[in-house]
């Protein structure tokens, strides 16, 4: 996993002189996003867009004249032109694109969350190790100088052991059609975790509710880890403010990241706590250490941009991307154990 | 309860003569803050404070040069100069204190948590009402120029019909010796939620985790209430920065509570989402509605000190406190419940 | 004044079908906002970019491969097919090319500051007077929501008699080659302040210093206005943190606007100060208010979009614009005073 | 300097059993604070506090029941029983109070500002010199960790040579009866620029305004020094919000200190900005660094008791206070000067 994720920021090493073809299939919220960040990009070639509605297209008209444009993904998913599929569609559509995809030859590049279900995760997997071909799952999140930062503050001990992680992801709106909160916001944090807690969580306990007479639109998720560590994720469609705030504490120091600051979006506290028991057993003596603050800078790259270039470079020199079909399986899994512990209110759901 | 909260801001209506003596147990953390409101309050005596550590004695001797001292609780209680009794101890203690004051005709305040068990609770209340007694347990936040006010947006409607109730109270310590983070942080909202939500709570989930060989010193609570309304309370005593914000939702309107803010704690939104379906079934329409933003003015009252008046109104004219015994019960009850949730790693209970 | 300030957000009357033929003159850093905001402008066409250096071009290309691009400013100059010309170009170039498209019989929008003297200024004024031809000076900010608001509450008589209006505009660089801070930043603030304080300047005193070896970094402007209106700007490129923050204060009430701020950019403050002899000549009671504050929801319109639209409408129907040249003069007539000031080190310099 | 500066912090040496017997003058709105500072201190004895409003004096009864009271301060100053007087009383009785108690041999902690004029000020330090008496200027801010922390970061280079001091200090209210807003608020920053500015001020200009028909309630003050360091202090009595924030600016590194944040008053960002000529005359090459943000621990000493500390250790050791009379008078001298620029709308004025 270090040298992978190590890979973004690393000096190019000469590869071989192929290109990749892509045709990206989705051009509402996302899609113009992925098509923009293709732009520029060295070994690759945006050959086609799709997308079913024609407004849609018209906007990728005037943003890529030079790139084929239709309303049939078949086209795309059979094209002997393309070598790469970027699914870029609602969270349904994903299993039946990128298996198509996969089954004509094709590498894919999934939007998060990976698949609706944890059966169709697998059956992807497994359809693209048979073919030789591979899976990437959009977790935008890892590209960030942020997280590649805080996972370099745990990889190399700044934060000490992890006691927690406490993530609140909250807005106004934007109400997803086809999935709920959790659904929509959640993959960010839990891929995060996945990348920066070097454990497997053991369980799941989310609550929400639902208030608009569609899907649960506020919802709050504990994950438990072995070793007392403990992730906490706060989603809301239903706040009137906006807020990205993630508190991660460790036995040595403890941090704070605020996506929505401009510039100081890391602060690393040299902040902790130490207990004995006292002479008395009953006695319990804790001490506060209190030092410096310290925001590291944080590389102001576009994450997308990274990624993209990534995936292409996974494929065409074969390396497994961190973001592999497998990383989407696992959040995929704690989405649907989530969705499991809601339905009851919050219970334990095992993983 | 809207006669007996509206209370503290009516004109005083002339009352009896008479002057409650008051007896303060503990001078400890809390102690000295009672003592200090206490003073330039109408109709009180301070008459003695005990507290069986010498150095806690020597502070109140500093303060209070005019007034008894003592290591004996036992004098207190049994005094017949005193008519009601503070009890800011620890915890455990509570239950104690608290009945041989009742045994003895006084009156009680009792610092929160109430007592360590819903049973306790139930046995004081029962021994006051027997002997005519008050109890009024010390969820000062209730008496906070911005608790008045949102309970205020809430009964006049400005809200709208309850969404959420979501409140994140943490820091670096101070850890307590003989209870977890939820007794010691989490009373607050579940007071306050008591006062502001016309509705019984129907069940709990907690979950959390302990990092220092000691208590639960990171929680996560939520609360199910009728009608879609759900509460959620963030605590934590291992935070590198100190947060104490609640976010209200409403069908109106919604607002944002940050308690250290020093001039604008309470800031309300004039944002909401309407949903309806489209002509075809799997079309939702979603609407955003984004006005102003007004922060009304919150009056900086030292609640403690509009509480402990309160107190002795409430004895000297026969009224009964929003914050009496059943009150203190409907709290402990809910930390019961949420202990109980704790320890099966967020199970659901029902209250 | 008022019906041109209002024209904006005005519904749109039937115009004319004609159709503005614009050329851009100047594609470095400002250039391509200007291009983009002219796109899907209604009764405009672009047709043709300037820039004499191949790397803007070439951007120019890529943003526009529909519009002629030409190296050689005297094509757009002097081109039968264009009507108004944009100089988005340095200061000390606005002056040789607004009088030639002038005198070539164009309309011309021109970057801020309008010219490098109040000489340059008069001159532009009067043979676009004389050859019936509109001037706008790119005072972008008037057309942001939140001055619009701010022009309102000052009209509306919300803020009351003015006091003060005090601006603090700092960031890390972007250090330009042929002006100092002040001709940089300051004429942001220098007509906002002639959109909305109905009142003539009378004095002003600047201070400042250069650290460089280049321009002055680091300036501060008093401009003094008639009834002891004061207005202040602290312009610097050498902040290691950027604000962009104004304070008006008023009799009635005083605002806060923050620039940064994503959604709560204006801040109405009710509060006030009163003053009045008490019984003894020496006494001199205050009062105080304090009341609510209220964040009006600004609209988050492109202030350059609306700018050009309302270019475009000025000269498609011959209105007289509100940032029009004598507007830009104002403004380079204090620029031009406050360098004098300078260089004293901070004389009064009457206006 | 540096030593008494250090002196603060450093471990107590054994001083002589002397202790030193204390009169306070004034207790309205600081002199509450000078005697409860007080409190204590080592080597020191609070015997008598002085005001002329009874309302004053009760509340002094209340604090300290065990020292003496009076309303005339002719007791105090002639008292056998006194070493020392604290002055804590409107400016304009400073000279003439603490010129009685020079006379009477005791030494004077004078509230800031030290005088009214340069003329009073020179007169107390002549007559002190004279009677070998001490006088401390009440500086406060010397006496925080925050100011005692920039001294540090100038002293040792972390900031390279100085740029600009940039102060904004400014709030609703307290009018002053006797004094304008800069005499009020601006001998905090001039105090702390003398004290941390290793030069001599060349120049001050003043621009400020008067609303009330009482003194100047908003000013800007500029202060030349040698070498292009240049400070400016922005003072208001009629902002909205209270804002107490200065930038300094060096070659190699800036901050910003914010008093009102509880926990990370100084930030300290590794930015700065390289300049030279290119290879063509015109060619100006701008490079910008930025690098971490750092908010070192600032010690959250009370200061006040702390300088109360340092004058009683100045007293018994026979040290030269940091605030000395002179330091006193440099400060006078820079409010006298800006007085007079004001006066003319902001004319230089040479030092």
């Amino acid at each position: 996993m270090a040298s992978a994720a190590n890979y973004v920021y690393d000096t190019c090493q000469p590869g071989p002189a192929a290109e990749l073809r892509i045709g990206v299939i989705g051009y509402g919220y996302w899609g113009p996003n992925v098509v923009r960040n293709l732009q520029g990009l060295e070994n690759c070639q945006l050959v086609a867009i799709c997308d079913s509605n024609p407004a849609n297209l018209q906007g990728a008209r005037q943003a890529r004249p030079d790139v084929e444009l239709t309303r049939d993904c078949s086209e795309l998913l059979t094209s002997t032109q393309i070598d790469a599929i970027a699914v870029v569609t609602p969270v349904w559509t994903h299993f039946d694109l990128a298996k198509s995809a996969l089954q004509n030859g094709k590498h894919v590049f999934v939007e998060k969350p990976f698949t609706s279900t944890t059966q169709q995760a697998e059956e992807l997997i497994e359809l693209a190790t048979r073919n030789r071909l591979k899976i990437m799952v959009d977790h935008t999140f890892l590209f960030t100088g942020a997280v590649r930062k805080i996972r370099q503050l745990v990889d190399n001990g700044t934060l000490g052991k992890l006691y927690y992680y406490d993530s609140t992801r909250v807005n106004l709106g934007l109400f997803q059609h086809d999935i709920n909160v959790v659904w929509d916001l959640a993959p960010h944090d839990l891929s995060i975790m996945d990348y920066i807690i070097p454990k497997k969580p053991e369980a799941i306990v989310a609550t929400g509710e639902r208030h608009l007479n569609g899907h649960v639109d506020v919802a709050f998720i504990t994950i438990y880890f072995p070793g007392n560590v403990i992730a906490h994720i706060n989603v809301n469609w239903l706040s009137p403010v906006k807020v990205c705030t993630t508190l991660i504490g460790g036995e040595k120091r403890m941090l704070v990241w605020n996506d929505l600051e401009a510039d100081e979006k890391l602060k690393v506290y040299d902040k902790g706590v130490q207990m004995r028991t006292g002479h008395e057993i009953y006695e319990l003596l804790v001490s506060y250490r209190s030092g410096d603050m310290w925001a590291p800078k944080v590389e102001p790259t576009e994450a997308l941009k990274a990624e993209l270039a990534y995936f292409i470079d996974c494929i065409l020199n074969d390396r497994t991307p961190i973001n592999d079909g497998p990383a989407g399986l696992r959040v995929v899994k704690m989405l649907e154990a989530a969705d499991q512990s809601l339905k009851k209110r919050g219970t334990t759901i095992r993983l």
